[in-house]
């Protein structure tokens, strides 16, 4: 654990913040698509939520010596990229991805966290609980397809469609990189362990699709 | 003061959270418009502040036994329109909104909470503190203005125009309540306390244009 290279958690936190400063814009901006105030302030509660989570790592970041502003820059592009690319158009989409796509990433920034030493491990798997958006997206998404069927094969769709544009983005990221690569491929020891890696995400995306009554 | 209307405090604390829900909404927006992710951020943190203001307010109007939804029901057409007549072009116009804007709606919050019996004068007083806007709005827009003089004439035509468009629309929601009219009228005492409280806003607002190296 100690060999792990500053570098490389730079790498992570400042990914991670600029992804929660991202998740704060898109939150708020779907909120306003909700079709009650209660909706409206259930998301805008959620993206408050993340910019807390942003906070706690521009902090960290401070602490380790870094630039938060500089630290998050190799990834404004990729993420940046995503959020273009599935911006959703109903808020049903919206929930669809605040469950579905933030669950990706959460799982995924969760398994790295592992190969890293405390603090920041244990400050990654904090700011990657849950923030409520589980129970409210499932309840309204679940409630939609009940009075219309119709809508589970759209939004199927979508969250396949999230999951592709998620892959393409991440790859794209490490690809670039090197710290980042090097701690993932240290961390899973071999290829056949990010093949595990991508299969425990894979396989909790499947869940989350299914708790949403959708073909995943 | 104990025979201040329970409406007519439903009616302040119902505009006041829906207020502080589209405050949040638009300083979101607003933000991802940011020439810098430290400005971007900056306008974020604002937002979420304001957003857990409108949660201590709909907290209150449960306690008083009101449907928070429908309390800010009779609010949401006046304050849609004053955002829809004033989204700003730019970022500078985002931040003497957010400035000028708030400073002005917050003066009269303060004005008509004066009038309330406790908890809710507290309440309204803390909520309506201010979340860091002033000091950051003040030196982004004068550095911009050093930097180039032509902007300030711009902005101060956009300072007079979020004016008009508050009072238009302040005009037309208390024209519409009986209870909160009632309750400015007899806090007031008669029109020419009206006339000093417009007066005090008045001034309060040119004081801040002039903060912002504007001409009022």
């Amino acid at each position: 654990m100690a060999t792990v290279e500053t570098r490389a958690v730079v790498d992570l936190l400042g990914a991670l913040a600029y992804a929660e400063l991202t998740a704060f814009d898109r939150l708020a901006e779907d909120a306003r698509m909700a079709p009650t105030l209660t909706g409206h302030a259930a998301l805008a509660r959620m993206a408050a939520a993340e910019l807390g989570h942003h906070g706690r790592l521009t902090e960290r970041l401070v602490e380790l010596g870094a630039d938060p502003v500089a630290a998050m820059g190799p990834f404004v592009a990729a993420l940046d990229a995503f959020h273009t690319s599935t911006r959703p158009r109903t808020w049903l989409e919206g929930l669809v991805k605040a469950y579905v796509g933030d669950g990706l990433a959460a799982d995924f920034y969760r398994e790295v966290a592992t190969f890293l030493p405390e603090p920041d491990r244990g400050l990654i798997l904090e700011v990657m609980a849950d923030t409520g958006h589980a129970d409210f997206a499932v309840r309204e998404v679940r409630a939609a397809i009940a009075s219309n069927q119709k809508v589970a094969g759209r939004l199927a769709l979508w969250g396949r469609r999230l999951v592709g544009e998620a892959i393409t983005q991440s790859q794209a990221v490490i690809a670039e990189r090197d710290d980042l690569a090097q701690l993932i491929m240290a961390g899973t020891g071999d290829l056949s362990g990010i093949g595990r890696l991508i299969e425990r995400i894979t396989s909790a995306h499947t869940d989350r699709m299914r708790a949403l009554g959708l073909n995943p």
